[in-house]
């Protein structure tokens, strides 16, 4: 991180910070010490339950890995965010991304976001993904495209929905009832709260991108339809667990959250928030405004929250029911990137939580339940890793 | 950390923590790994300004070091928890502690804490403690008390103010009108709004320990004249920056604070924080109450905050301005201590922050600047460590 960064303000720093982790990469420094590469591993932890895990390397070689989704078939999709879908089967990387992927506007932090399989798959073959759509040389619009996936390549892509005007990373999820819910990036300024704006929402679709007719907002002068909940910055997890939708979106100075996201809500940015915006004074509102949906889990200061995960299995007993969240920074530190588990009561209430991974100085992506109950981690490094966490012993 | 202590609700499993703390240096592990004793260092990092710097052990042997003082001839006071004060001296620990120190009641989290010398320490040789003084065999009371040093002992020593009620950490600092500040625990309950009882506020006295006529409540009926703000939980450290009294203070799960104390005020501990309860809710008013002040800086999970510093000199010069916080803890996990780096805007609001010493795996309990312009830390171990960071190359 270079020192003229710091007298660069509000959105702009988000940009420069950006920047300086690239910089980083080129001449790698955590904390004074130059960044070894990942280790080859595993490396083994005890964690607070306890429970006793090894972590493994199971490939590198991944640029920039954004999202994975498991085959049924046991391989997975893995995206880059340059612009590949990679195809990682029988314990290796194929070395070739698959073809058919649509161009992407790779920048500092836009590109190819995530990717879903349709609930039916196994049937109909839909991959979903969203992604940076280039309309110019210095322009993108997020777009959500679906295309059937033969083994080996994505064939007849359809842009099925355009975000118009809307930028910045994206998840997808689908709900039990089959809709595609959308998450779609917040800034700048009050973009979130504008309701005919898609940016700062997220968005439920059928799974052709047309508009559902129970949307909350369908009929309402004013509210584009797609709209779903309103008020993110930057929300870039998004999964279903215990019958809700939870997502966890990244705060500026402060105030990264966990949300559980019902029809028509408004969580707040960026009036409300728990953290302070980059040039320093609190949101407009401080912490709280009636009317307003307050966090179920919060990081002051940021930990850069990416994805997350539920773990449901058996094998890392002592985790189930615990949530796992990706983060690729602690303040603005490169090199100080987490994994947090957080423990619930059964209410939903945050009992306790702790950082894993931290040792291993990596930006984590994210993080997902494997078919076989282990939890598999991406790296976001320019020679990023995907881990596998096994129980230990 | 045993998983038997998890069932334990509220403010039990406040202690039932200190406990698993204790039995972890028994059993020691960090996240799986046995942890290895401090190294002997130096250590080289460079941080986020960048600032390169240069951590050296300068002692260790100390048990549970807790507070520090500078002598105007070089060395330094340093209390240990359990009721002794060490002499450093010449570049190393004087292998006997001073005689004079009173008994203390040294139990999982009390004991002897705060040393502080007299503004006017040349003349009158005036070295103030405050401590748990036994009452019985399960009982204390906390205690301020003032004493001679001779150079070699404490010499007269008179208890000063006796906080009736009272128990638990505690630190003291004169403000430069001569007034004696005293932080006081703030558990269980409701006790730290009792405007009757000392418990959860700051207190100002004389430096003979008597009640000053212009404190906010004197004659204000209902409440203890000797209160100077109300509301706090654990306000473990408190120091004199640009014109006021700086305080931190942990919360049980989420909420530590920096605070700006000013007369009469009330800084809503148990009402809100930003932090939950132990069993999991949030505090009863949420995040934030009018008529109660809300934090300056708050961490979200907590790190356990202790002793703050900021740092005023020229030789670590990215860094002046910044304000320095220890921590024992994040979450709840052993090995996860730190010294928090806060950066402000002129008008004193966070611009960003990074966590320090994190690979060192050691709770740091304090953190000052010395007359040389370097920083001192004491790492809360039972083989506890001084260490002191200067500048790097």
């Amino acid at each position: 991180v270079n020192k003229n960064n710091h007298g660069i303000k509000a959105g702009a720093l988000f940009f420069a910070l950006a920047a300086a982790t690239v910089a980083a990469h080129a001449q790698p420094q955590r904390r004074g010490i130059p960044v070894e590469p990942l280790a080859n591993g595993p490396f083994d932890y005890v964690t607070g339950e306890p429970q006793k895990i090894r972590v493994r390397v199971l490939t590198r070689g991944l640029e920039k890995p954004w999202s994975l989704a498991f085959l049924p078939d046991g391989g997975m999709l893995i995206t880059e965010r340059p612009g590949r879908v990679r195809l990682f089967r029988n314990g290796k990387l194929e070395p070739e991304p698959l073809a058919g992927v649509p161009a992407v506007r790779f920048t500092l932090i836009g590109g190819l976001y995530d990717v879903k399989l349709h609930p039916d798959f196994a049937r109909n073959r839909y991959v979903y993904l969203t992604y940076a759509k280039p309309t110019s040389e210095t322009s993108d619009v997020l777009t959500v495209a679906r295309a059937t996936f033969d083994g080996r390549a994505l064939n007849d892509l359809q842009e099925i929905f355009v975000a118009e005007g809307a930028t910045g990373q994206s998840r997808l999820l689908f709900a039990p009832d089959g809709k595609l819910h959308v998450s779609v990036f917040g800034e700048p300024r009050e973009i979130a709260q504008d309701p005919m704006d898609l940016s700062g929402k997220t968005l439920r679709l059928n799974d052709d991108g047309t508009v559902p007719n129970d949307n909350p907002f369908v009929g309402e002068k004013g509210y584009r339809p797609e709209i779903y909940t309103i008020g993110h910055r930057s929300p870039e997890g998004m999964v279903w667990h215990n019958g809700k939708i939870w997502e966890t979106e990244m705060g500026p100075n402060g105030g990264d959250e966990v949300n559980v996201l019902e029809a028509g809500k408004n969580y707040g940015w960026p009036y409300v928030s728990l953290g302070r915006s980059y040039p320093g004074p609190y949101q407009r509102n401080g912490f709280h405004l009636d009317g307003m949906t307050d966090p179920v889990v919060s990081w002051v200061p940021s930990i850069s929250t990416t994805g997350m995960t539920f773990y449901t299995g058996d094998k890392l007993a002592a985790w189930k029911g615990n949530l796992f969240v990706g983060g690729v920074r602690y303040g603005e530190i490169p090199g100080t990137g987490s994994l947090s588990r957080i423990v619930f009561n059964d209410k939903m209430e945050e009992l306790r939580r702790e950082a894993l991974l931290t040792d291993l100085h990596q930006r984590i992506r994210d993080v997902r339940e494997g078919p076989d109950e282990l939890l598999y981690v991406l790296t976001d490094e320019t020679d990023g890793a995907l881990l596998r966490i096994e129980p230990a012993e």
